[in-house]
């Protein structure tokens, strides 16, 4: 992995310390995630808040996070959501998924906002559309493109399960959670309040399983070990929304994913007889986005 | 005024309350709030919540208030957003310009939350699409309508400047901004952190003034008098956007509004020459909407 000030490895100790706090939440939610988490993944790194236990209102606009600045962003032809999140005071920012299309909109922002963008991560190495970080990173000095490790693409950081993503006193820690393509991660925040699930988990959907690595039944094991795992009022970010919604939730989507609420073999039936068109886009795409969305670099 | 448990009209002692806590602001965004407000509207009847002052970010996750379940959704055709607005306790529910084409969509999710929808407000008497609010009061036992009583259109409650609209322990609280129509109003939540700007402030925008009473220069002393002297921070959430942006704060626009940091002149003349085309539906939606929707009602 190529070392950047703003990544780092969660360290033995603090992954003990999460499963104690593990271990001291008493909610429903909570005890579901320990339930989850030690039939799944006991190792799991991530750091459970105490605090959350006492805020149980699944709020897109949840508090507990005090000094962030979010927003969430859309681009039509693909359908897909960027994100850009801040640390209000010293302005440090990174962005998810950014698009080729929308990146004048994107540095409009980020420049208005004033806002000093050290890292732009992709979920995963997209087969719909043409990333921007590459072009980014010619227009913004010091910018570092980041991505799974497993993804087989280009790019400054190569992250994998447990690395942190800092951004002022913020930070999102991965989940890989592979399926869709093998080298698709999570990104959660700090306090558990929200997870970017890329094309993993969508609004009442899933990302396709049918090329680029494409396995149903890792994507099920994915989203159960890495994502219901999370807390119920945990709001789930996707990466592409079609029908014009923005947010749900952990606990939404573990009760109303007309998939994900399937037994796995049900799951990997529905998966296999999708018979969705090839991407448009996808011969182009997947070899820019190989190359950070630059082939020239 | 048709009469209704969950609207109530702001009394003359809150009135002063809410002008004395104004004078107790002291941040920079409150003082500037304070001013605009004595300069173009002493007698506003919004209330600042004295705590707001000691929280400064300027982000679309804030805290504050607690126990609000808060969606944003999205239609695509005529790119409206409707929100949907509920007290976790209660489930007591609003929606806020609802659209025909996503009806079932919207009835779909209130019913999986679990939330009893009290009222189906339109911001105004659109022109670019259907309300779905007759039609929702088909469907759901109990529903009021509830609109601007400029606006001219039938409802169940008429609303003006002041009058709140509560769900549960949550409220927002009506201010006239009319420009775009002689109807609009804007709505404003309890602790000021978020406003519903309807077509009267878009982000970097502002709705068109060439039909249907529209008028720029009601429009700009709107958008200022009302809206421009909340909080700083205080988040915008627009009838539309049509750039994949999701959300804006107050001091951004005062800040970036291409159109309304203008002076009042030049933004007669901006608007006076927009030479836009008429929009598609206009002749279908407004006499829709001034009866709910539904036509036969």
């Amino acid at each position: 992995m190529t070392m950047c000030s703003v990544i780092s490895r969660v360290k033995p100790v603090q992954r003990a310390l999460a499963l104690t706090l593990r271990f001291r939440a008493t909610t429903e939610g909570s005890s579901y995630a320990l339930a989850e988490s030690r039939r799944f993944c006991p190792g799991v790194s991530a750091v459970i808040d105490p605090l959350r236990a006492t805020s149980r209102s699944y709020c897109s606009r949840m508090a507990l996070t005090e000094g962030l600045l979010f927003r969430q962003l859309f681009e039509s032809e693909s359908s897909t959501y960027t994100y850009l999140l801040a640390d209000t005071e010293t302005k440090e920012a990174i962005v998810i998924d950014p698009v080729l299309e929308t990146i004048d909109r994107d540095l409009k922002l980020i420049h208005e906002l004033g806002l000093n963008l050290k890292v732009a991560v992709n979920t995963h190495c997209h087969a719909d559309h043409i990333t921007s970080t590459g072009l980014m990173k010619e227009r913004l000095v010091g910018l570092k493109s980041a991505i799974s490790k497993y993804s087989g693409a280009s790019a400054d950081i190569f992250l994998s399960e447990g690395d942190k993503i800092s951004f002022g006193k913020h930070h999102l820690t991965v989940r890989d959670t592979p399926g869709h393509t093998d080298g698709c991660m999570s990104l959660v925040s700090g306090d558990q309040s929200m997870a970017f699930t890329g094309d993993a988990l969508l609004i009442r959907g899933c990302g396709r399983t049918d090329f680029q690595q494409g396995c149903a039944r890792k994507l099920y094991e994915s989203v159960h070990q890495k994502i219901f795992t999370l807390p119920d009022q945990c709001l789930v970010y996707p990466a592409h929304d079609y029908l014009g919604q923005t947010v749900s939730t952990v606990g939404e989507e573990r009760r109303f994913n007309p998939r994900l609420t399937k037994t796995e073999e049900e799951f990997v039936n529905i998966m296999n007889n999708l018979n969705l068109p090839k991407p448009s886009k996808i011969d182009i795409s997947v070899p820019a986005n190989l190359v950070c969305g630059v082939q020239e670099v």
